[in-house]
């Protein structure tokens, strides 16, 4: 099937740079919501609909919270975390993913999620070092696989198949994607993921929508609103858990806490709520280059969060990332566009 | 330094597809000329400059023949071809690294390219494996460095700092880039590559114009033309040494032999020389991406060179790469976006 969609010129969000000269230029699109939908920032084409990816994890989790399965096995505030996780295949990534299996009476011969070496080079490397092979486990969505057995296990069902449309957990998940972001999802908007289960394309402003809605619960309904405050807190507690050693999601959790639940996904895709401010955002970079999104995210935290100096520190690694020759020299850099004039206060 | 230079709307070249959907698209240019800078093909800016970076490695080992340092060390076709390489970090890499550096009587202490992992992951686990650490042997860069310090060593000069703009190697490496493009190159148009050397900006027409002169001798005059034919030569004998297993250019080298010199680049930089029909190809696509240059280089190549089935069926499947979930199931591919439709008259 020939696609069709338009290709919108969207603005130019990030510019890479190489002794003083741009090298490349990331386009895309920005959408900031309240949980009514209403527009706080849209940049580029906020109306296309886009495959949010990993990016909405945590919210394919509010099943494994809502359904009772989370209590049932007790799972722990870190395995909660780990549903929310593109995890790096760090050794307590793992070990985190076994154990929430255990706890439903399952192993890695029940994740669907296929396998790959860790994202982590460092891990990768020492796994090979150890003589063992990359597992199911190493895969970065086995903790949200992981949240899908104990749903379909709590619901008295077998749970092969669970990343198949059809299967009760991908009918609630899917249930629970169209209430958080009020979006009717069905098979005209559906591909298949990296790992498996349906992805469903949605406009950027719904996908912004869902997240200040996650973020607050306004519009979620009681129940539903409080499995997204256990999903935001399990996150903000466990923010090495959600991604791993060096990655943007961990440090801006670990900076911020509970002030910014980020994620990003892959094909340049990141999501936020600044539950503080009422806010979801929604990014997509056009090329699909998750470290233009991660400087847009950055940009966007500076502009609409109060940091403190530490705070901004922190964080300014992140909205300035440097490029290195492998000396270690610096050569070049990633900035936030022009058009992020008016957003780059802080910086 | 702001940068400051406009960014022109460049076409979309190659679209990302998932469940016939576009996800991600790419921009960018493309230049195709003939030797005396007569365009055969131009799309978006082809005036603009881009940073060539690994993409002219060969045209920077043009000096390690001319001077006569390859054949005062008699290095092998192979050492030549790795002078010219982004290579993988393949053990047969690393070994010609070192002996090429073995016959000018220097070692990996010499190199001043700086460490990294394999490129190749596999390598890199194997590596791991052994308990050995990664040198400068495994820089991709290695044999390109091996054969800067043979033309130090051939000179009699010093080798240390062969990495500087001032240093003899250097210069003499600008002179070959700037004779082969026919452009000026100055510290206006600097940065400093990932391997620590210079890296020159010049405009996209002008590059492909010197990979056309490259393919053909035309305008070089004659000991600069016989170093470019050698170059190509041992570069189409020993493709797997200018990249490395299941690499694009090694496949395409591999396919077509003397028949099409590729070679990529860092931050979506593509280059060919099409010998036979007298042109050079230059892409720059706009974000940095390699997957998408890959794929109009194959697009280029299909529309130019005629192929025989067997040769078009070892193309095909980078003129069209699929994407696939963690499963091994096709969910998506990359193709050649809409603007190629005059040229993929052969796919």
């Amino acid at each position: 099937m020939k696609p069709t969609q338009k290709a919108m010129e969207n603005p130019v969000l990030v510019e890479v740079t190489r002794g003083g000269r741009i090298e490349s230029r990331h386009r895309g699109a920005v959408a900031v919501s309240d949980p009514d939908g209403r527009l706080v920032l849209a940049l580029g084409d906020v109306d296309a609909a886009v495959f949010p990816r990993s990016a909405v994890k945590a919210l394919q989790a509010l099943p494994l919270i809502e359904s009772g399965a989370a209590d049932k096995y007790k799972l722990s505030e870190a395995e909660i975390a780990l549903a929310c996780a593109s995890h790096s295949g760090e050794p307590i990534h793992v070990e985190t993913a076994r154990t929430a299996l255990a706890k439903c009476g399952r192993d890695a011969g029940a994740l669907e999620c296929g396998v790959h070496w860790p994202l982590d080079p460092d891990a990768a490397r020492a796994l090979a070092a150890s003589g063992a092979a990359a597992s199911a486990l190493h895969n970065n969505c086995s903790g949200k696989h992981a949240g899908f057995i104990c749903v379909a296990c709590a619901a008295g069902i077998d749970q092969r198949g669970y990343v198949k449309p059809r299967h009760l957990v991908q009918r609630e998940v899917t249930a629970a994607l169209e209430g958080a972001t009020a979006t009717k999802l069905d098979e005209t908007s559906a591909g298949v993921d990296g790992c498996a289960i349906p992805a469903y394309a949605l406009p950027l402003r719904s996908l912004a929508r869902g997240f200040a809605r996650f973020g607050t619960g306004v519009g979620l309904g009681p129940k539903r609103a409080a499995a997204a405050a256990r999903l935001r807190a399990a996150c903000a507690a466990h923010p090495h858990l959600v991604a791993g050693t060096g990655r943007f999601d961990t440090l801006v959790m670990t900076a911020l806490g509970a002030r910014a639940f980020v994620k990003g996904g892959a094909e340049g895709v990141h999501c936020a709520a600044l539950s503080d401010l009422g806010f979801g955002v929604a990014i997509k970079c056009d090329d699909g280059a998750g470290r233009a999104a991660e400087v847009v995210m950055a940009a966007l935290i500076a502009r609409f969060l109060p940091l403190s100096d530490r705070e901004h520190a922190l964080l300014d690694a992140r909205l300035n990332p440097p490029i290195r020759n492998w000396n270690g020299e610096r050569v070049g850099g990633l900035a936030a566009a022009e058009v992020f004039g008016l957003l780059t206060k802080a910086t």
